[in-house]
């Protein structure tokens, strides 16, 4: 199919003015009449002229445009990122596309890429598990494309930062757990590169020391970021032969895993094995038995990643410091962990 | 934040070649040796050498990327799409910049306005419930951008579209109710406007018709595609004075609004009412009970329609005709409509 272009030139010539007052107007520079500019804009729409992007970001040297990358649109711990991204975004004039990694560092790789040709303005970006490496975002903040963590985020780059408390909100839920009557508390940890995976693997270690309860080594598994993963992990601790009496899952899709696996094998929750689980479960109250978990306040970590990104690129000059917020996550607790407490 | 831009001089200077030799390598010439374009590229890629899109665009008309449109990216079933939207766009060299509309047409208007501004190839798209009047397609068409939609189609526009026998799903699935022995059987379905919703609504009143059963209007209600939604039209039914004994949802946000009300009314599923959903229920087996629903092929659906988009793309000239795919649902039988029949 052949791309149709309006030109400058004609929106020119059909409002009898000249090419640079249609390009001053479209611009909206200060040398032309609101009357004038209100014309043109019009019938620049009407004839679907759509300025250069490149042209226009010689000009402002912006696109007005940022982009987003997480690992998985389909965990609502994302999408519900992304609305709060979108939310900023969208009140500030700027458009935002999204990205998916699929926890592949070859599809991170691509959409740096990609990101770095479309000449996007910023990017807000949750790492993939792959990724131990992130020079390709490095990369990007040298050329001039400011980029801010969010969720995963990695020692190795100095940039705005924005996570919730993972270490507080795992301590929380192993204490909650021990506080029931739990003893042999495993954990389902995430994938071992990720931040998140190491802040909440310590408040569930330091969890256990305030207690006075050993901490065992095969009660910590870690798994993918997936259903399947939590159930395969939960089918090998309840195989051991001391098993758990509680386990404390790291996501929401892992969490899911332990749910159905424990089911499946005809456990009873909480009074066989109690089950906390972290990030909002949105189906959590329809789950049989509803499942507590540490909730994260998801889509304010969008918003606050997307207003430090926006300031960084509507700021002429680099900042004195990067900031790393840290939000409170909050503890809900629901039947699957509310194991009565014999006193 | 200050750009640093590299340019096609910088690499020439250092390799001590012209120009338009390294111009030619980067666009793969075939009058360029190969070892001339391998240090070209490993130059450029080092030096964080981005080429102008826009050049690029002028010579191949080309941007390898595609845009995909969906109302909500955490709806299971609109995600699955993208996967598959993604898996067939990356294996034939396109990038996919991803966009939601929150089923609402001023956001669907930014989104079609940004994708003709930034110049994709094309565009895959399910239509808000809010777009009655879909003319931005209809010009980004007209511009030379195809536009194919998937799921949520419309008339008004001639392009390929790629969609599932709703008639036949909603009409399989209200006959199994029947076959159940329900009697009075309630739909709770989508906006109006919606095609898919016109659709569902004609293969439920097929059912009813074919088994002798009345219509009865009041027990049609509409709703937003939310679990919000699906729970309000559920009190509303359930108030009736003369109440329903099945009802059938029209998405599976809408059924996990009614499965969560049901639940906090005190009402047995299927002995009290009978539950059929729409759409995967991806975690229809951690439900308690389990929900029966008629599944769509979402990830087939993404990739047949982003192949019927890139043949659009890569062919030099406009179909003879346009195509409209319908692929099959699948009714999958769990324990909510598995009512007890008394013979």
């Amino acid at each position: 199919m052949k791309k149709v272009s309006v030109t400058i030139k004609e929106i020119a010539k059909q409002l009898h003015v000249s090419k640079s007052t249609v390009s001053r107007a479209l611009r909206d520079s200060s040398e032309i009449s609101e009357d004038t500019k209100k014309k043109v804009i019009e019938l620049a729409e009407k004839l679907h002229y759509y300025p250069n992007p490149i042209a226009i970001s010689l000009l402002k040297n912006r696109t007005q445009t940022i982009g987003v990358i997480v690992p998985d649109i389909a965990n609502r711990f994302y999408s519900s990122a992304i609305g709060g991204v979108e939310d900023i975004a969208y009140s500030r004039g700027y458009h935002t596309m999204i990205y998916q990694s699929h926890e592949l560092l070859e599809r991170e790789l691509a959409a740096s890429r990609h990101i770095a040709s479309r000449r996007v303005d910023g990017l807000v970006v949750a790492i993939s598990s792959q990724s131990e490496n992130i020079d390709h975002f490095v990369q990007l903040q040298e050329q001039g494309i400011p980029v801010v963590f969010f969720d995963r985020v990695s020692e190795a780059m100095q940039t705005h930062k924005v996570r919730v408390d993972d270490y507080k909100g795992a301590f929380e839920a192993t204490s909650h757990l021990i506080e029931r009557g739990c003893r042999r508390i495993a954990h389902i940890a995430g994938p071992k590169p990720v931040s998140i995976t190491r802040f909440r693997l310590e408040g569930y270690k330091d969890a256990l020391k305030k207690y006075g309860i050993a901490f065992q080594e095969e009660w910590v598994l870690h798994s993918e970021i997936t259903q399947a993963g939590g159930t395969e992990r939960t089918y090998q601790l309840m195989a051991l032969r001391e098993r758990p009496d509680a386990i404390f899952g790291a996501s929401d899709r892992i969490t899911m895993g332990i749910h159905w696996a424990l089911r499946q094998l005809g456990y009873r929750m909480p009074d066989d094995v109690a089950v906390v689980g972290f990030c909002d479960l949105a189906m959590s109250s329809l789950l049989d038995p509803p499942v507590s978990s540490v909730t994260q306040p998801s889509f304010e970590m969008g918003q606050q990643a997307t207003s430090l990104l926006l300031d960084l690129i509507e700021s002429k000059s680099t900042p004195a410091a990067f900031e790393t917020r840290v939000l409170q996550s909050n503890l809900v607790i629901n039947k699957s962990s509310l194991k009565e407490i014999n006193l």
